[in-house]
């Protein structure tokens, strides 16, 4: 099979679309009359350089070419797809489809981005309708699977599995849908709500902002995991999906939105949805549906918290609230006997922290550890504000011992000690506890850096005596056991 | 200030708030006349128990106590919030807040958890209107922080601010709109979406499943971190919100979806719009925008992918076939000189990987050293399938020297030696290179275990066949620079 994609029509969805295949290892040939399309396609390429390859724990395979040319025939030379995306009028499109056809293999698949026009419509007139399909794709083209395929009665379905083949192998998801309509599906969501935001806005309810917070601390995060139905399953509780239905059903014709052109509650819409329902989700009991939803609301959430954004940046405004409550102490000079080891890590193991096995990840050992690290570092002046103005600690050596297992909801203590700390050099000692069990201890030697030349540099001098003030106070403390181990060393 | 909360009417939602207070350390007071209410909060609490108390970063503070009362006087005494979650009906809910206002605390606040009455409706014929506001949470009430709070005109400024202040001391997010309306803001999207799917399910264009999968593969993430305005000031590009409404501005009257009760696209509207998104998200340009937007998007979805679930699940089947394809050996018996280090990863460094230091985090140098080592323990027979029998294979001990910086999008490779292999010790060498440069290495000592006792156990012979055809063809290769060093020592 050949792997060449023909985009016809750049910007946005089209360069999407152009990302997507190229790194997947497609070569791409591009048709775009706008003078600005080499810059917008290398924009978006740009984008989907730095998110796209790693997304994936496999290597992508080597990047296809992407070439531009000046005419639609040079365009679909050789392609094996060809992905319209031009601007939605009818009339453009049918145009751009007779150019094509007049060019392209007979067995290519012509994809149309349209968010709105059905098959039939796009088919129109076409010397080979059979052709021509849906492929609706959702920005960003290049991380999004979604893409609604929809082909019309006139498609052979010989060319719509050919289709299903390729859009998965590209690591998409083809929602093959078996009837058209206008604006397939997800859309037609997005437009009920559009519809019903602009109402919101022009009444005067809530501002843009207010209606984006809305949605993003709340049913935004469900929907990234369950979607609507699966979601209402839950809700539902074990009386399951017609109690849910029962007790909502009737506020469809309540005045809960403008839109009020509602289908009629009947018993026939309730056992068919009822019946789709146990189809989909029947399999897990309500109780292992919520621990599932539960598990993925806490992992995303903690995923956007690390983003410092949405849900995440929320968390992290509490959590310096919340710390401000707490043992750990903010500053080195709060602490009045320097000799004790400090403690630098108070927390709960998170559900996204455990592996296989049902225990703590040993990769999280050492993101505790490095946990305790940067507190420690911040105690000691080595900040936010600091590294922004240049200097930072880098981890040059790390020995763990994993003594014992963790376990979702453990409450883990990491206190530390300073076992050397001069010039650029810190020695770091981290004793992690569960209650008074010892589960892990970590050694970890660091070198202070300057981040332009990344090469090591001396701290500020504040920071030099603040370290020193631990260093000097804890040298004559007994070497805690296990220090100055190597791997499989003889005890 | 009391830390006591009062929950009237248990349930997911009633039990949601009792379990959002109780791990916040305040003491509760249950009153439902449901037999069941006890067991139903029961279970609620155990799946906050082992979901939000990792959430964050920070310990919780000590739980706080959750008693059951037989009238409503006993549940409120001493209470400073009342949270209201009886059945949706008006009459109901006036006897109740009636009830409570003849026994609670007048400055407490009394929040109702209602999804569609108006606070004016709630307080007709109340003893103190300005008390009672709607508090409305949603589920689960223990991890999304969304709370849309309703004052009446009736409130007080006073109460209102205690009541933000509580609940953001609770991590949730307060959405105070300033103007009531039927539904208040998140539930009128949620019954426009819906009432579209109802039609959508009902004219057989698209089942439960698939309507679900057309939300969380697509928007759905999307929404999960900017919501709607956002997202599209985004799609939009350079040239900025306007231009994106008044490109779409005319689907308002084309039929996308069945609700047609649309507001004129005027330019007042455009005006509106376009200014309130500039105010929300103008510190930012698009190109950054869609950077933030692809970093959330990656990180939740990686997280999803470890979860193994929606659109991470996709990732995860796709990946199976993406790997049939590389240069990793499915089997150890496929690999022809067991005397070589073994190719045990080949990726590139995700987004989500990178630390405040602009490079891969510590910790994932150990994460990506455990891929290495559980790639290698499916390869020598120690698979899902094995695993599932009841044995494994636990790091005891982690030596990592951490030679090198990697950045996000560096195809990172982990080539594996065995240092030594037999019975239940695995002595692993793992070395990762950046093409041709050493940027770690990792030395690991793992033993087998039985996952039912947790203790060391012989693997089985396959595993200890295969790993010995290694060990025995390695073991006359130089030792590595590196192996059996301890953190500090000299080279």
């Amino acid at each position: 099979m050949s792997k060449t994609a023909a985009i016809i029509g750049g910007g946005v969805i089209g360069g999407g679309w152009a990302a997507r295949f190229a790194l997947n290892g497609w070569n791409v040939q591009v048709f775009d009359p706008d003078p600005q399309a080499e810059r917008k396609i290398a924009e978006v390429m740009g984008n989907a350089r730095r998110s796209m390859p790693g997304l994936t724990d496999v290597a992508l395979p080597e990047e296809g070419t992407i070439s531009f040319h000046a005419s639609i025939v040079e365009a679909v030379a050789g392609a094996s797809w060809i992905q319209e995306s031009v601007p939605e009028r009818l009339d453009i499109k049918h145009k751009t489809f007779a150019k094509v056809q007049a060019a392209c293999a007979p067995d290519a698949v012509i994809g149309s981005s349209t968010s709105g026009f059905k098959p039939s419509e796009l088919q129109q007139g076409a010397a080979r309708p059979e052709q021509i399909m849906v492929a609706h794709p959702f920005n960003p083209v290049y991380l999004l699977p979604l893409v609604e395929l929809v082909p019309g009665n006139d498609n052979t379905g010989l060319l719509v599995e050919k289709a299903m083949t390729m859009l998965s192998a590209l690591g998409m998801y083809p929602l093959h849908l078996k009837k058209e309509i206008d604006a397939h599906v997800a859309d037609r969501f997005l437009e009920a709500v559009w519809r019903e935001a602009l109402w919101l806005v022009k009444d005067g309810i809530a501002s843009t902002e207010e209606i984006d917070n809305a949605i993003r601390y709340g049913f935004g995060i469900r929907w990234a995991q369950m979607g609507l139905f699966e979601t209402y399953r839950v809700a539902g509780g074990e009386a399951g999906m017609k109690h849910f239905m029962a007790q909502f059903g009737p506020c469809l014709s309540w005045p809960w939105t403008k839109l009020m052109d509602v289908p009629e509650f009947t018993d026939e819409l309730v056992d068919l949805i009822a019946g789709q329902s146990d189809a989909q989700s029947g399999m897990h009991s309500i109780r292992e549906l919520e621990r599932i939803r539960d598990n993925n609301l806490v992992t995303m959430m903690r995923g956007l918290k690390t983003q410092d954004w949405g849900a995440g940046a929320l968390m992290n405004a509490h959590e310096k609230q919340m710390r401000a409550g707490t043992v750990l102490a903010a500053r080195a000079d709060e602490i009045e006997d320097p000799a004790a080891p400090v403690l630098t890590v108070h927390r709960a193991v998170p559900l996204d922290w455990v592996d296989y096995n049902g225990h703590m990840n040993e990769a999280r050992y050492l993101h505790a550890f490095g946990d305790a690290t940067d507190r420690f570092m911040e105690m000691i002046g080595c900040d936010a504000a600091y590294i922004a103005s240049g200097g930072s600690y880098f981890t040059a050596e790390t020995h763990i011992r994993h003594l014992d297992e963790a376990h979702a909801g453990d409450v883990i203590e990491v206190t530390t000690r300073v076992l050397a700390g001069a010039g650029k050099k810190m020695h770091l000692w981290h004793e992690m506890r569960i209650g008074e069990r010892l589960v892990a201890t970590g050694e970890h030697f660091l070198l202070h850096v300057s981040l332009a030349t990344r090469k090591p540099s001396a701290p500020s001098p504040e920071i030099e005596a603040a370290l020193a003030r631990f260093a000097q106070a804890q040298a004559t403390l007994p070497q805690p056991d296990g220090a100055g181990r190597a791997v499989g060393a003889p005890r």
